[in-house]
């Protein structure tokens, strides 16, 4: 009945068939029993309780569209309040029990979604590995002897394993997106404060986010939808508007050849190659640029006074716990009483000053599209070396809250011999979250990877995410205004893109109007002409660039629409009839180009 | 021929009359050398350099109107570097010989203005009084026993003695502001980002800005402009785009009668009260609003972890010379020493969560108007009790650069001895330094004190700040779209705003297109034909709305330029003429909705 993965349309598409909650519920909890990895929950939902949930939803909410997440199991990281449920980021002696769901649980429970249990992690989200946890190492979902990535490594392996539609983590450094690559998996990470950490316990509040694992990024994007929202009960939450992105046509930053560190592993390294010529065959435009100012912030976020953040989180249970915290972790956290408030304030200073010099990159920049982890270990790697190779899993990673960025790191394909997945990650400017997502579903979509564990899984269309509506709107330029010809900057110069040439129906005159200088276009529209059409452009522009644009057209032209000669309608130059006494007709040149070439 | 006070439109006039800048500087240095507060600079900029300047002016822009601050006399405070004079930030073991301006007054002097010397201030900038200074405490310019304000006391003091026509201060905690009160002057305090700090001592840097001293805000907004941009050397410097206001019926923002502390101020309490009323009469809407969580965020500056900005600022020299610091000036600096990374991180935490809390009360206001300092003093009461005294100073500033508003000190009057002068200051959030200039010159131009010492003068109608051009194109409606009509809505639901009824011109004709439902309008402009010109209405909408207004228009109308009957231009609908064929004709009307009515 259900497929191997639990994404939002094969629900859908059961509950649609007769399937009920408690139906999904029993399917849930034997897939648990039977899966194979003991570490990846610290708390399951008792089953009564899942149960109980299931009866709830349909005393609430009986028909199954009547909710966006009607009967979605999902797993939560267990550094996120579910009420009744203890939350002990990993440490044992931690733990405690929340009253309340955490803000963005309370937002999914209300939108129908079932809570199935609280996941492993590094303890307090330190970590990019998955080993720091005395609860156990969650391993890959393609092989036991390789770790899943961390911090969120029991949410990425349940979601791989079938065990959930999808599931929370959170990201400071990298957690939400390193165990998605791990996995076969979407990554959702929002902009920090779009989804409101409250009940959630920090590892670096300033930079700490809120994460989706999904199978798609269509369904990822639909529950971050149902979790962000302004609150006012966290410090970072935000008020923000979102940012657009061109519809098309994308200017994806890559890694320049130096920059691009795979410690070794080609086949990382060639699946990043093949996933730029996959984002240049979907019509991106790839630009490499200078990664350093990236990489010197990423480098902050552990050797430098944000760690004082970790220590901040756990301050009081850590001057009498420290004992309790795993070695590793304790180390790091312990280093920040290495850091007073001078250098607190002098790696802000850093922050701003790399933060100026990615603005001369994102100048050239749409998109950043980077290797979500350059390599991967084996579980018995990892612990040999814990903090080294923790450390080279972030290279690609660690700076994105720290400049406030929208990811969403999407599967890239396996290794050639099948065995384990890679990962890139696409990063957008603070708020882009939306306006990115067309991209990275068409990235995973000309993929064909499957979802999770399910390789062979069929993405459902479904969750295709359409192209955003880049809110730009067109126009039909016929003169001067056509690339290359004198005015064209005024459109260049308001954000504008050639969307496409093309030529106008056959029934269009064209003049040259008397006594302009430089001479000016007449087009004009005469039903039973029968001409060639005559050469144009269509441009997209701003809508208030556009308003803009019309206001400073002089008489005797304006904007109407012009019929292309694929019968569309455009805006564009129209000419009023009186100002075409005299003029000379150029309808047979074929277009102003050939004019202005002629008069040359 | 020059008056007391050396605003920008007298000394244009003067220039215009025939005073060339070596007569200019000839008269500064006269009035320097006049002026009884020996405590004003630090450094002049020597009699033979400020001619030559004045020289080197003549050659390169020969006329007065060439640069947009030609030949304007200007002071610099003493943390501000300017080439060949030392920078001192009024600690004299500290000096140090800059080889460049700072960013600010490059632009300054490229703009043509002449740097007449660095003026005296508290000690690093910190502190809001004056007096900590070892070159003396400059006074306030109505009664020398009483300080000047600080920081930036010299500053003040110099454009409120007639020696400079503005001067540049700098504005942590309220040091652009404060001083702007006590000497009956204009403080300019930009949005933190919006001017460049790129040579700027700093004081507490993440919060620090440059500010202006005028005698109006007209002068004042003119020279920030010149001052303003994005410089990739200044890390916290912005591009940001400009936020706006209501053009009309502000809602200004005042303190609730319990948070009206004034320190037993009568006086002071008074003229706040009557600056209410004076915005009230300007046509503000009063709103009283909940200060505390502004109180509680401007109580984070000096007693919270930013004292380690000011510890970070002259780290290496404080270690080597805290003796050489004057006593109060260190013992706060010395205070970073109490505050860890943690600490820092916890103060971030603090301030955010205020912010949340200022969003509640924002969501009311356009505008906050509070008292620029709650009191004044006598020296001596200074000196006596420096650092409780000081913090009382600062309760109505201390949060705004904090929270990153732009703010205008403007003066509020006098006391009813008229002796001394008090005033109020205006916050707007980040970015409406524009937006909020227009309502703070307009609270100016109500109270008629003068400017500076010359409480006679007259503000110049030349420094007027005309309300803010809202932005909106205007179009000429003719059909459906008028008044009343049934697309009326499509204008008055994109924000639009009728602004007059009037005409075309006469020679334009009016049809009623066939085979439309509803039927439309057809305008065409015919030279010759002489008509008594058509009805319309001119509105007024946002750029992105007519953007969209126009994609929507269908063929055969379009908008272009229509005549109207005093001559004017202005975008309107106009119509392809093939549409025309077999029209019936409606000009005789006299317009649409004649025919409307004559055809329901």
């Amino acid at each position: 009945m259900l497929p191997a993965f639990l994404d939002l349309a094969s629900l859908k598409s059961a509950y649609a068939g007769g399937m009920t909650p408690l139906d999904l519920v029993d399917e849930v909890l034997a897939r648990m029993d039977a899966c194979d990895d003991p570490a990846v929950f610290i708390t399951r939902t008792p089953a009564d309780d899942l149960r109980a949930a299931a009866r709830a939803l349909l005393a609430r909410a009986p028909q199954p569209d009547s909710l966006p997440l009607w009967g979605v199991p999902f797993a939560v990281k267990d550094n996120i309040d579910v009420a009744g449920l203890p939350t002990t980021a990993a440490c044992p002696a931690f733990a405690y029990r929340p009253e309340r769901d955490a803000a963005v649980v309370a937002r999914l429970k209300a939108a129908g979604a079932l809570v199935i249990g609280k996941t492993n992690l590094d303890q307090f989200a330190t970590g990019l590995n998955g080993t720091r946890s005395p609860y156990g190492a969650p391993r890959s979902v393609f092989d036991r002897a390789y770790i899943s990535g961390g911090s969120s490594s029991g949410s990425a392996v349940a979601v791989a394993s079938g065990l959930a539609s999808f599931a929370l983590g959170t990201d400071t450094a990298g957690s939400g997106r390193v165990p998605a690559a791990f996995n076969n998996l979407v990554g959702i990470k929002p902009t920090p404060g779009l989804v409101p950490n409250t009940g959630v316990v920090p590892a670096c509040r300033s930079v700490d986010v809120v994460t989706v694992f999904a199978g798609t990024v269509g369904d990822g994007v639909a529950i971050r939808k149902v979790m962000e929202g302004y609150d006012a009960a966290d410090p970072f939450s935000k008020k923000a508007k979102p940012v657009s992105l061109p519809g098309s046509g994308l200017r994806i930053g890559v890694l320049d050849g130096a920059e691009r560190e795979f410690h070794g592993d080609a086949a990382c390294e060639a699946l990043y190659a093949a996933a730029i010529e996959r984002a240049k065959s979907l019509g991106a435009e790839i630009v490499p640029f200078d990664y350093a100012p990236f990489r010197e912030a990423a480098g902050l976020l552990y050797n430098g006074p944000w760690v004082a953040e970790r220590l901040a989180a756990v301050k009081d249970f850590f001057a009498s716990n420290a004992g309790d915290v795993d070695p590793t972790v304790r180390a790091i956290i312990a280093g920040a009483s290495a850091y007073d408030a001078v250098d607190a304030f002098e790696g802000l200073y850093e922050l701003e000053a790399l933060r100026q010099r990615t603005l001369t990159e994102w100048e050239k920049l749409d998109l950043l599209m980077l290797p979500t982890a350059p390599t991967i270990y084996t579980v018995e790697e990892m612990l040999a070396d814990p903090v080294a190779r923790n450390s080279r899993l972030g290279r690609y990673t660690n700076f994105a809250n720290l400049f406030g960025y929208a990811a969403i790191a999407v599967p890239a394909g396996f290794d050639p011999r099948g065995h384990l997945p890679s990962g890139v990650t696409l990063f957008g400017p603070p708020f882009s979250d939306d306006a990115l997502a067309p991209f990275a579903d068409a990235m995973h979509r000309a993929l064909g990877g499957g979802m999770g564990r399910d390789r062979a899984a069929a993405l459902p269309e479904a969750s295709h995410v359409a192209e955003a509506d880049d809110g730009l709107v067109p126009i039909v330029v016929v003169g001067a205004h056509l690339t290359g010809m004198p005015l064209n900057r005024e459109l260049t110069g308001a954000s504008g893109r050639l969307a496409r040439r093309c030529r106008t129906a056959g029934d269009y005159r064209l003049f040259v109007l008397p006594d302009t200088a430089p001479p000016k276009p007449g087009l004009i529209r005469e039903p039973g002409f029968a001409g060639g059409g005559l050469e144009v452009e269509v441009w997209r522009v701003p809508p208030a660039a556009f308003g803009r644009f019309v206001q400073n057209i002089p008489a005797p032209l304006g904007i109407g629409k012009v019929t292309l000669d694929d019968g569309s309608q455009v805006s564009g130059f129209l000419c009023e009839p009186y100002a075409l006494r005299g003029a000379r007709e150029i309808t047979g040149l074929g277009g102003w180009r050939a004019y202005a070439a002629s008069s040359a």
